[in-house]
């Protein structure tokens, strides 16, 4: 079946149902950022891969909205679909509720899979339709036309050591007991499974570059519940958590216990986090509270040990990135490359990692033009040579037991134009702006983002994404809940919490450029005005100098650059051979 | 009747009216920033005289909830009355209702003037009371036991006329009907008098400072209601109103005219700036649209007139503040000076030009120490002597009819310590950093508080206050909805809007700094990124040399002061004297 004919066939469905419009987001049952190919229904009902989207069809129409990220992508794959598509947050697009709530007529139908929507859109969507009077209607219809639809992931789940965590699952979940007594709350549901594979100090493979496995789970003051999968739960990790009590129950019976709860109880949840079947689940008369989960930010603040394997573990993962960056600069030119197998090089170095798993995203290896799509992923279709010129953008990072990386950096291939070094240059600035930070406790992303743009800005230039995420350990390699960004999110930068700085300069249809690294938030020092912060920057690999023009650059940046290269080579050199560090010395030498 | 007294009073008609726990607070029924002495309930129970601050008294204790600006003005007012300081936002310290909500038994009365409190503080109020089921019951009963109190202001409402403001009133009820349709109400009640002068283009001055009438507003999609009292409405400006079609009622009608609106009826409102008791008066069957009034956004962004005027308002403002300046640094030590005489010499200089109407806010003169408090205000029991020594701190202003003025200058009268200087220096580059800044069109001012304060927080030094705050046209000296500050206020940065840059550094019993310009924001330029503003700074008048630690400024920083003089002296020497010009040339020499 090609996209026409599965639309079609959807269309028939939604006739025989009385359905007028059916969603198809890009979620999985968990809200997860990457989902299992068993939920990749937007992606089948459109062909467009992107990891972000949402499609609606009408019976007459069928739209898909995504974000500025991935415009030119979508509208390559959705050529000849019928698919339209909606530039999200683009003046006079409407969101795909609005657009339902304007084309439908009062009184329809809007069919949805209530196991994958999460409540708080759902809410909205209702708000949305309440004027016109449509309704929302459960059903997984997709379910029932894709035939060869993947299995749900099966992975088995193993126990995440202490020595790398820092923390046992007892402590994570009488720590969380405590916050929900502060907010009166005495059950906590929790969907989202890189909060449950952090508070049960569990990991899995079911996600491509996460290290989850499926479940639900549900903790009161006095019991904890993993809802898992039988076949996913060997007799070594259910010993383990049986032995720190923790009670199994099978995936399927979560909606049915939740329903059991007395109906005095108090449930806590995220409703950006739980989907609108499992909140259907809950008694009516039982109190609810809704907030982001407890540990969303628990995890997000790194304790000591987890610093402190990070810290290794950025040795160890730099130390592959010089590996892998002398041999990139060395041979381009002299051997064939193409961006693929650049990436498996990249691979091959950091999988001889002894605590490496996978990697953490699928590397961007991105050579001149390419570079400008900010999440480009070269395909056997599209994998250019790589010359000896230009730029190539490495957007890489692994997933270790005792850590997760992202770095990014953008090589010269040999000889760039001013125009570039230029380019390259501003966004070291802006890199090296926020990296020097030195604020009060208080500040959000949204407060700090402006020191990495700005010297952007000032030449007229901007990237259209934020300048940072949240980083997790040995999970997401996006987290919650701060972020540097623009946006006004809420959320104080905290001591412990791991975040990028990747501003970057995306030309289209000549190259791309971000130089990536992960801060560390520090205290600094406390005075009469209170506390202020800093950031440690902990990824180590060179900034290519042969990209930096330095008359560009102020005292205090070159200051900035000099000591991060010393930093570099100090740290690295004890674990690189004598040729490694030659070149490493080269490569951090002081401007 | 001393405070003790007054409170004494009070408990006695709360015990006869079986009321628990009466909140005073420093709001009038219009939600003002100021208000007329009338409604200064709060400073009259409590002897506390700043201008915000929240009075709880309960059978037993009695409460004053104040912020960071007036702790120390607090302790030493409320010093042997027996009121308690709740210092707001320091940790662990309650909000007024989180007080109540702990202090009262179950089942308790709270007493409120819900003629004075707006909507959204009672909303809060009622959910924090909820668990304990505590009421909410309205009464004045300051009224009652105030024998003296003030009665309400009665000054006579003035035409400001559209050659200054620019956009008759027709046009801008017609505007505002116009946004009222976009979201679907057919009325919108209007209380805040800085929304209601600028939508009628009345001015009057029934409030210290700022050219309000009291009235209230109720606009239909095609009539419009000023409710005032008869006494303030000439036969001038009712022939006025009448011609423009705007229906003149009994301000006590208010409430009953909304009684009678349609029950079919939509009504728009602020819940910020809207009483409870007015909310009340809506039927509830009335849909009821709750957001921050149109008007707010509207008078924020000055028109082309406005600017123009504004631009020759700043020039005439510049050169009083010159005459000042070089009145005070020529004679500081060879006459006497008091905080308060300069004071009066500065308004005598803004007193002669022909648009002046009254100052924009009480002149701080704050000599050395005093400067470190922000809101200090002289008065016969303090009132320093200058010597020719050390900084004097002036924030000051004045209504005009072609605009609104505020300017802070630090003078240094003498020798300065090289910490005085240092502090000087990282004050003015914040201020620069902050002028300077070109960004992306959607910027809030959280995005850009950063840059003003960086410097500071640099050397360990960070300032309690915002960074800037927006400025009407003729109307408050502080008005909405944008602002500089690090607290998550989502409101882009127009172009037209008119947003004070004033970084400072405030040590405690040492000294005050503070550098404060007002800031227009402009489009600069518009790309493929999108729209770039910047800011064009439109105060005029030099800062002051003397203070500057030259050394500490980069090139760019030196280019923006340099630039700066240059046009404080081209724009204000025309209307100088030869001796003012060559004074104000030495002033504003290149470093």
């Amino acid at each position: 079946m090609n996209v026409s004919e599965r639309i079609a066939k959807l269309k028939d469905l939604m006739k025989s149902r009385n359905i007028d419009a059916f969603i198809v987001p890009s979620y999985d049952a968990h809200q997860s950022e990457y989902v299992a190919d068993h939920w990749k229904c937007r992606e089948w009902i459109t062909g467009f891969t992107g990891s972000a989207g949402t499609a609606v069809i009408t019976l007459d129409e069928c739209g898909l909205w995504t974000d500025g990220r991935y415009f030119i992508q979508a509208e390559n794959e959705l050529k000849g679909s019928g698919v339209k598509l909606f530039k999200m947050r683009e003046p006079g697009v409407p969101t795909f509720y609005e657009w339902i709530a304007d084309v439908l007529p009062k009184n329809s139908n809007v069919g949805i899979d209530a196991k994958i929507f999460p409540l708080a859109v759902v809410n909205t969507m209702k708000d949305k339709f309440k004027a016109k009077n449509i309704n929302i209607k459960d059903g997984d219809l997709i379910d029932q036309i894709w035939n060869d639809r993947p299995s749900m992931p099966m992975s088995v789940a193993y126990d995440h050591d202490v020595k790398y965590c820092g923390k046992s699952r007892i402590e994570k979940i009488s720590e969380l007991r405590e916050k929900m007594k502060t907010i009166g709350a005495n059950y906590n549901i929790i969907s989202s499974l890189d909060d449950i594979a952090w508070l049960f100090n569990i990991r899995g493979n079911d996600i491509h570059c996460n290290p989850y496995v499926i479940s639900y789970a549900l903790i009161s003051l006095n019991e904890a519940f993993l809802f898992i999968d039988n076949k996913k739960v060997d007799s070594d990790i259910k010993s383990k958590l049986k032995a720190d009590e923790i009670v199994i129950k099978g995936y399927e019976e979560v909606a049915d216990y939740i329903k059991s709860l007395p109906e005095d109880a108090t449930i806590c949840f995220d409703p950006n986090k739980t989907s609108y079947w499992l909140y259907s689940a809950i008694h009516k008369n039982v109190k609810k509270i809704k907030g982001i989960n407890f540990t969303t930010k628990m995890k997000a603040i790194k304790n000591s040990v987890e610093i402190e394997n990070l810290k290794k573990c950025q040795v160890n993962d730099g130390a592959q990135m010089v590996r892998f960056m002398k041999w990139l600069k060395q041979n381009v030119g002299k051997e064939k490359m193409t961006e693929i197998s650049v990436d498996q090089k990249l691979e091959s170095f950091r999988a001889q990692i002894d605590t490496f798993v996978t990697t953490s995203f699928d590397t961007i290896a991105a050579y001149q033009e390419n570079g400008a799509m900010m999440h480009y992923k070269a395909s056997e279709d599209k994998n250019s040579e790589l010359k000896a010129e230009g730029f190539l953008l490495v957007d890489s990072g692994g997933q270790y037991y005792d850590g997760t990386t992202d770095i990014t950096r953008t090589f010269a291939l040999g000889a760039l134009t001013d125009e570039q070094k230029r380019d390259f240059t501003y966004t070291l600035k802006g890199h090296i702006n926020l990296a020097q930070a030195k604020f009060l406790y208080g500040c959000t992303g949204a407060n700090l983002d402006i020191l990495a743009r700005r010297p952007l800005w000032e030449q007229g230039i901007d990237y259209k994404c934020g300048t940072g995420h949240g980083v997790g350990f040995f999970l997401g390699v996006h987290e919650g809940p701060q972020n540097i960004s623009p946006r006004m999110i809420n959320v104080p930068i905290e001591a412990g919490m791991v975040t990028t700085n990747e501003p970057g300069v995306y030309k289209e249809g000549k190259y791309g450029i971000r130089i990536e690294n992960t801060l560390l938030a520090v205290k600094d020092m406390e005075n009469e005005y209170g506390t202020f912060m800093k950031f440690e920057t902990i990824s180590l690999c060179p900034i290519d100098l042969d990209a930096v023009e330095v008359s560009l650059l102020s005292d205090s940046e070159k200051n900035w650059l000099n000591e991060y290269h010393k930093t570099v080579y100090d740290k690295l050199s004890p674990i690189l051979n004598e040729e490694e560090k030659q070149w490493l010395k080269i490569a951090t030498r002081a401007i």
